[in-house]
């Protein structure tokens, strides 16, 4: 019943260790670009392939990046923080919230959404607590920061609580942000639940986030907003694998006197 | 400063997908064994590398696991659940919980651990406010679930806290647990705080995690227990990438009346 690690060192990843401690030890910095396909070719005598595998390794795990026809540089290695505290007060839109992460980290937010209504799949009937079919609007966010895809979401109401109401679509009603719009129609939200998984990322994942296609792994929230029992919206949440920092502050209660 | 997205479809990956998506069809099941190098390499008309890479991308994501001489089988896809609420109470041990955690997914757990003096390097000394190389007792715990490893934890404390009471060494003290611990020396925790993130694996993360090498990636919790502002104890917790879910409850403060 042991498992086999695959523990083979391939010499595309000799040649990423070797770039990732010399970035490690300072030599090259924010901005910098690395050596390129022709050099690291020449300097370890190696086929473009393995030239080509050592730096994608490197853009994998977010330390660098290519631009276009430029090369490959080292990147900032500051991560968005989403700070979970405090983000769902009754008054917070994510949206804002999402400006507010970006702006700490000195970036610029931009993001665009469409909503529509979809029968519920059997996940999103699990997650709601409705039947499969049920009518639910779909609402499909994407968050960029400096014009990078940082988040996906999908987002997902039952109709059967909002039709009808100004609140039926999200983003297009007299207010925004769950806790407010369901407030306003007289159901109150107690608490989220938030759900923090890693995993490879899927090829549509990978191609919407721009992400490597190989070995890409993405962070994933599953939250839901319940008003007692009752599951009121349930979203997935994906980021690139290593772009975010997720923070929770967990309150322990005193001592009993 | 667009990034280029590198996605050429590799054959090892074409053939993971086909093999992905009969598991999801459940034309394999929980326990089945996968085609085989030889079947793969006939089936493919490929080399048997190809065929190994694509074992090793079903391996990665934790679809399946090679059992020694005898093949790769489709795995549980059940993930081990921490949560992070009612887990810290003043009478609750870290270790008891993971003991529940993996109670409630129907396996079995063990831990070994180690404790030693160590100086505080930049970052354990910027993570619990204490000056660069001052003491700290370090503990470093392996945690099994069913015999495999699951999660790996560095802990640390300050002496100039714990030095000459009875629970300088965490595990080995009349009580365990950082917060009933600390309660027992007059320093009483009001809350941790956790920040989530994935990164790719360290070489030393992969070797004791037993992942697979290539493009293996972990979830990691950075804790910190706090008594007012005093940091009392800080703590690295790594997951293999896939096999963890950790859910946070939020609670959303009442209307004001």
């Amino acid at each position: 019943m042991a498992e086999t690690p695959d523990r083979a060192q391939h010499r595309y990843e000799e040649i990423a260790n070797d770039l990732r401690a010399a970035i490690m030890r300072g030599e090259y910095r924010e901005g910098d670009r690395l050596p390129g396909e022709n050099t690291i070719m020449q300097r370890y005598a190696v086929a473009r392939m393995t030239a080509r595998d050592a730096l994608a390794v490197l853009r994998h795990e977010g330390i660098a990046m290519a631009r276009q026809g430029a090369g490959v540089f080292v990147t900032s290695r500051k991560r968005l923080v989403r700070d979970s505290m405090g983000r769902y007060s009754r008054k917070a839109v994510s949206t804002s919230q999402f400006k507010a992460d970006t702006t700490n980290a000195g970036q610029q937010a931009n993001w665009d959404h469409e909503s529509a209504e979809k029968p519920a799949t059997s996940r999103v009937a699990q997650m709601l607590g409705v039947a499969l079919g049920e009518p639910v609007m779909e609402t499909v966010y994407r968050f960029f920061s400096d014009h990078r895809p940082v988040q996906l979401s999908w987002s997902w109401e039952p109709l059967a609580l909002t039709r009808g109401t100004p609140i039926e679509l999200p983003e297009d009603g007299p207010t925004t942000g769950v806790i407010a719009r369901m407030d306003s129609i007289g159901i109150h939200v107690d608490r989220v639940i938030e759900k923090v998984t890693a995993r490879a990322a899927t090829a549509a994942e990978s191609e919407r986030l721009a992400l490597s296609g190989r070995g890409a792994y993405v962070m994933v929230i599953e939250r839901t907003h319940y008003a007692g029992d009752l599951a009121v919206e349930a979203c997935d949440i994906v980021f690139p694998g290593d772009r975010y920092e997720l923070t929770y502050t967990i309150p322990v209660p005193a001592l009993a006197e």
